[in-house]
């Protein structure tokens, strides 16, 4: 089934009453497609007109709403303990251990299969965490503010490549290196922000573009960039030169350094996408591990699910497919403001880390227009002559055509404890998308 | 006239002999070809085996050999005083000045007038420099080693885009920066740079393509990939928070700061192909801002020169072609050995800079292809499927095909003391080419 045939078109502007361009056929009522054409328009007019700036850290239980002791924060939509992956689940066991909730790893895992700690998302407390996402209260954020409205987002400290927290890791090494730059390094980077203008983080990307990032996997630039604007800052806000030389180092040797502070900024500008009555654009894509979940601009606040898949890529020495966990985190909130995979064009060198060949690296991004319902005025791509990336992923689109959005990766191991095997690509099922699109004609009062 | 009816047909083996490929049919005598093609095999190979390593700063009349005092180094072949063009007299008056050799410009033009100055090539003294490149010996320059030989190349601090000495400005300001660079922020540098292992700018160069470089005038990722380096060095050797912070805002803040080191890298790779018996290998290009010259691998030291061409490009607010003196610099270094236009396809944003649209950028590259006769081991261009820079240019093939090499570069006022205007693109005149295909036949006996 296509055009009229289908629910998405009969909810998309045939192309010869939409000026041109991609629309599709509309059956009755006509003015479905119109309408959340209109709608969706003003969602990344919204998105567009917000400006990130990185403004500081914080303590996240000082300033993340709701995170109480007992509260965790995960990546993903919303899931219950005894379906959550291996890299949550060691995520999660870690968080408590660094807390110093539990004495070891079978306290913590009791303590939550008792009820006595709070999963909940990181996207209901304005907040974002690559790969498991997990986040408790003394841990450190990163916090970006929108220099239009006001509006806050926050994100962990990001611990490199590897044996990590995110990827499920927890062994006592891993929890010395996550309380050493939770304590020190990003302490003194947040020194060296408030020392100075706060950094503008939509302006920060669009340059990172240039320099062959696409803001998900590929930070190598922005990091770089991140390094440049406050190079000078930290050496002034360091106690002494052993303190500003290991924050150097950090943002120099970690190419994702500047990855957790770009997601918050796009958590700013897809949620200033939500909320708009009519609008099928995609405003959340998150994965828990288990679960991949879209939120849709005119839905409201509730999840649509579907079972998260297992990336292709390139695996470190020693590991292959069968050590991999399904995709895991809210690191997709780039894809869903036009970075990552959308932006891939622009980095035709991460396929020596993710896969595939350059050639590729455009098609994706080219790919990704027909999903698309803007190209974003911030965000260019040289190699396409400084298009805008493909921006606003629209569902009815999505299935209309049967492109899912593409997704760039990182690819954890499927026990707890083990940490980051590899990184690659992937496609979220179709499912949750299709689900979205009726229960936008429904809110519409179109019956599928 | 083409193929075997012309000079340079002659000394190309005929494509049917050369095992498929871009040679040319070839004359009587039928050996001549093979000859070359060997001899510039060596000369290739030798370019490659180079490992340049940065392996810290010195004053300059401490380690560049002949460099004494009244001796004041230029870009380009040698040219009289009476010949040199506006920003090469700039830059003389200013280091003039800054030797404390003269007490105004008048006094400095006159010392040069009555040949108390010697003026002579960088190239003639294991030394770069870009645009009027004078390099006196109280300056401070970069030391680069090769890895492998031993053999040493040197080039002076970049002091960042606009009123500059190398542009040909000398104004007190201009002087006074100078110093800072030359006597403080450079030996720190330096500092740095002998506190660890030195830099490998062959590596950093390579990643620097895949970050949208081309190792000429756009370089700001090498110059960021060169802080990443150095940071935590810098704040190790400092006296102190100010000096390593201004050490950080120099690398951070000019994004040419890796230019000159690179070039220095990019003298020790050509001059390592200079010296083949019948190679017909380009090993130098350069311009004094009044002739563009070059010297062939198999032509010993002699230069052939033409005149400068006024480069295409964008000037800043202001000026125009009407201002722009004739190309000018030793910085043709980096095409010389497959950077900078030759390796344009890896650097699509640069056309914000220097004009033009990013699909040019790709034909740039594929162009150069078809003079040059290898293709770099260590310089890979992602958006052309990691393929090597075009490398080792071909003075048969320049002449063959009718195309001379393509050039990127700055834009100098043509008075002195003035400074930058803008940025472009260029090529050299043919007749040096013919020129050295002309004394390449001669050399093998046989007559044009």
């Amino acid at each position: 089934m296509s055009g009229r045939e289908t629910l998405a078109g009969r909810l998309l502007v045939p192309a010869s009453e939409a000026g041109g361009g991609g629309g599709r056929p509309v059956g009755a009522p006509g003015a479905a497609g119109a309408a959340i054409d209109g709608a969706n328009r003003v969602a990344v007019e919204r998105m567009a007109a917000v400006r990130p700036l990185l403004t500081g850290v914080a303590r996240a239980g000082d300033v993340i709403p709701g995170l109480e002791p007992g509260v965790l924060l995960h990546a993903g939509p919303p899931i219950e303990w005894q379906r959550a992956s291996g890299p949550l689940r060691g995520a999660v066991i870690g968080a408590l251990l660094y807390e110093g909730m539990a004495a070891d790893a079978a306290a913590a895992e009791a303590m939550v299969a008792r009820g006595e700690v709070r999963l909940e998302p990181c996207h209901h407390h304005s907040a974002v965490g690559p790969m498991a996402g997990v986040t408790s209260p003394s841990m450190t954020v990163w916090v970006v503010q929108d220099a239009s409205g006001g509006r806050r987002a926050y994100s962990n400290i990001n611990e490199g490549y590897g044996k990590v927290l995110r990827y499920g890791a927890y062994a006592p090494d891993v929890l010395d290196r996550l309380r050493l730059l939770n304590e020190e390094v990003a302490p003194l980077l947040g020194k060296a922000i408030a020392a100075g203008e706060p950094l503008d983080l939509r302006a920060l990307v669009g340059e990172a573009l240039h320099m062959g990032d696409e803001g998900h996997n590929r930070n190598r630039a922005g990091s770089l960039l991140l390094m440049r604007q406050l190079g000078s800052r930290i050496v002034r806000a360091a106690a002494g030169a052993e303190q500003a030389a290991a924050a150097l180092d950090y943002l120099g040797g970690n190419a994702l350094a500047v990855l957790n502070p770009l997601m918050a900024a796009c958590k700013l500008i897809a949620d200033a996408g939500h909320g708009v009555a009519g609008s099928t654009l995609v405003s959340t894509m998150a994965r828990n591990g288990t679960d991949f979940g879209i939120r849709v601009s005119g839905l409201g606040d509730r999840w649509l699910t579907g079972p998260s898949p297992i990336p292709e890529g390139l695996y470190f020495p020693g590991y292959g497919p069968a050590d991999a966990n399904p995709d895991i985190g809210d690191s997709t909130i780039t894809e869903t403001v036009g970075l990552g995979a959308f932006a891939m064009a622009a980095a035709p060198a991460i396929v020596t880390f993710v896969g595939g060949r350059p050639e590729e690296a455009i098609a994706a991004t080219l790919e990704m227009y027909e999903i698309t319902v803007s190209e974003s005025p911030h965000f260019t791509i040289p190699q396409l002559g400084f298009r805008g990336t493909p921006t606003g992923i629209d569902v009815r689109r999505v299935v209309e055509l049967g492109i899912t959005p593409r997704i760039n990766t990182g690819i954890a191991h499927r026990e707890p404890g083990v940490g980051q095997v590899g990184a690659g690509l992937v496609r979220p099922p179709m499912a949750p998308f299709v689900e979205a699109l009726k229960a936008s004609a429904a809110a519409l009062g179109i019956n599928a």
